[in-house]
């Protein structure tokens, strides 16, 4: 039998589980200091929790777990002989795996809204599975790695998760330019241009600015028959680069006049402190129209071609489907697989892995192989990454076993060694080597 | 709709994955000082994969993934129509949840041999799948935590993971013994007593030592009808202590003298190293017969109730059902559920939990929370984990907020603060409360 993995998923080996770790080690680092704490919940969720939460689409991309048992045994025969998959879904599966972490955190916090202390501040990073069709760099199976804080309306927040944005990608060493805009803005605009009725419209020409250019919008917006007046209107809008060029648009207004005072009192947080990365007002911005109501968010990468690598915003009802209204939250997600890939393209991991091993052992014969072991133990308890190849075999194999695991040194052990205690340190970088003590070595590696 | 979750499965709180993560984290820095290196398998794998590695309960206990689309499109009819549901199974599922580590390790192995080096040192950390019946204590879903090396037979990595369950439990401040045998020590029982065909009911006998005494145990042999002359040879036996004491009764059992022989080249390697914990010969364990073959583990804690918290042991064949002979392997694995409900017990788990709040501040009007603000970034640039409640409201609440997250310091902000620049540090244990300046503070809290 041929070992095979499922098409769409994948395994991670070593070096991917470090690098990764890497990236969610240092963005959890900085989640725990600014006070958000982390929650996980469980791969299977009953299915009626996830049905109808992400469109049809969704429902169709969701993988469901077969009941066990005889699950046939209260199926419809009528059904099973139409062969109505739809049909019997429910009566044979009533599990679906984990879809995204806003679901099962919006389940989460109304099953357990009674244990919890609002504003509840949570981290998530768990993998996620969507029945697409696998292609290069998508997959069935993949991490998200949400922050939200929900129960408060404060624009501090806002702030505070562009903040976090800004220490994350500064600690990884990755340049980005976090855009900012709010929903309100987008409806001011499609107000100001006597197109509120068509706000949809609008944004979906908008966003794709970027990628179609002004003619191309304007196209957009006549295919989607928006008047020839509204789309000049909305055209010299999008030309502002700054809030306070926007207030003559928005004298009448009320939702874009919100949407601009949103955007101060967020500055008025977040312009306290001195960010590394470049943090912008762009009016262009229009994700997430479907579920954000207020600020929304997005980080892209310099120095690289990559879309998207981290977004969210404001959402004023999360949980109101589970029966729990008025929970206003926001939050914002970062992209960890195109993160990584980033960092992987402009050579960002660090060089020296404290999760790699530092030096290989290498005996000449079975006495020195047991002496060996004792200089092991002690190197590990000096607190230094070791290993000891597991038997005294020849010398060639076992450099060749060092080349393949990639380890910088090499200590070399034999007869000779042991009587005088230079054990033989090989920098497999430059070739050097030096008779040194174990002290002596031990000091040096660590 | 009220939210719920399927049975067998549950959310995680922030203490709890925090306490987890404790372990965890313990667990793995000893893994990576020892050299081996973390892989991840997907959740999904083929159920060809999974199918007949684990007997049939285990086969039943399978969470199988239904395909998507219409699955039925392909199935027999008159299978449908009978109603067969273990008849279609293969015809609407060919993907299955993770049942344990080892069978995706080994797929693993096979899959990648060509990229990896022998002997291959790894650890995974990952939850699994079983469709047990619900009970306490038991979960459809769970974390395993297992640690292997495969492709030598070298008794040196016996040693090695025996001092790294030493050096797990030490950190983790929870006193165990590891108690160690030898599969071939049994075989050497067997046929010093004159009954190698009864070799099961041996040892499935002497196993339940521990819970029905030497009487319990010479009964359930004579119920498998092995002879009373072989059972009082057993029983002799069992009353040794040590290696050395059984070496008079192995004389004639060539199996018998290589298990002594393999412990004793494995205390060659174990005694250079000073244990914490209690290492000892346990002639009655008995445990994994099913696929150990050499070296045989098993860890329990010291005062407190609950069986194992640990084994493992030495593998001759773990790869063999993918197609790739001889293949040897030792491994150990930790069982973190356990472990954790035991450090809760014995209240082990550090009071200073570094991954929670150090402060929270409180403002009491408008202009006092921008400052606040200031002050909070000024706190996490300085590294302490701190918060700001997100609003000015009635000082009561927000303390309430404070004592509801048990924050240990509360920094109290107004206008006479911000004019004096010496803030209200109080401290939540004892409710005593100073006027320090941020920077006393930031020094106190560090």
């Amino acid at each position: 039998m041929k070992p095979s993995l499922p098409k769409g998923v994948r395994d991670f080996k070593p070096d991917e589980v470090d690098k990764r770790n890497y990236i969610f080690d240092t963005i959890r680092s900085v989640f725990i200091k600014y006070g958000y704490r982390p929650i996980e919940t469980p791969v299977m969720e009953n299915l009626s929790t996830l049905t109808g939460k992400y469109g049809e689409e969704g429902d169709r991309l969701l993988f469901k777990v077969l009941n066990n048992g005889d699950f046939l045994s209260k199926t419809n025969p009528s059904l099973l002989e139409k062969k109505d998959s739809n049909g019997i879904l429910h009566s044979i599966s009533k599990r679906g795996l984990r879809y995204d972490l806003t679901v099962p955190f919006a389940r989460f916090v109304v099953q357990h809204r009674n244990d919890l202390a609002f504003p509840f501040k949570r981290y998530q990073i768990q993998p996620v599975w969507r029945a697409d069709r696998p292609q290069k760099g998508r997959y069935q199976e993949f991490y998200q790695c949400d922050v939200d804080v929900v129960g408060s309306d404060s624009l501090m927040y806002e702030a505070e998760l562009v903040n976090i944005y800004d220490e994350v990608f500064a600690r990884l060493g990755l340049e980005v330019v976090v855009k900012v805009s709010n929903r309100k803005i987008l409806a001011g605009m499609a107000e100001a241009a006597g197109i509120s009725d068509r706000f949809m419209d609008m944004t979906i020409a908008i966003d794709k600015l970027d990628k179609i250019g002004e003619e191309g919008v304007k196209d957009e917006m006549r295919k989607r028959e928006i008047p020839d007046s509204s789309i000049d209107s909305v055209l010299e809008m999008l030309k502002v680069k700054t809030l306070g060029g926007l207030e003559s648009f928005f004298q009448n207004t009320d939702i874009g006049k919100k949407g601009i005072e949103e955007l101060k009192t967020f500055h008025s947080y977040f312009d306290l402190r001195q960010s590394t990365n470049e943090v912008k007002f762009d009016i262009t911005l229009a994700r997430g129209l479907n579920y954000y109501t207020g600020c929304i968010f997005e980080v892209t990468a310099k120095n690289v071609e990559m879309g998207s690598i981290g977004g969210g915003g404001r959402y004023d009802d999360l949980t109101g489907v589970f029966g729990m209204d008025g929970v206003s939250g926001v939050g914002v997600s970062f992209g960890a697989a195109r993160i990584y890939d980033v960092m992987v393209e402009l050579d960002l991991f660090p060089k020296d892995n404290r999760a790699s091993l530092k030096t290989l052992l290498i005996a000449f014969d079975e006495k020195s192989h047991l002496y060996a072991f004792d200089c092991l133990n002690k190197l590990r308890n000096a607190g230094i990454n070791s290993d000891l190849y597991p038997s005294p075999t020849k010398m060639k194999k076992q450099m060749k076993y060092a080349d393949a695991i990639r380890v910088p040194y090499v200590i070399l052990i034999g007869g000779n060694e042991m009587e005088t205690g230079n054990l033989g340190l090989k920098n497999m970088g430059t070739g050097q080597q030096e008779a040194l003590t174990l002290d002596e070595i031990i000091s040096i590696l660590k």
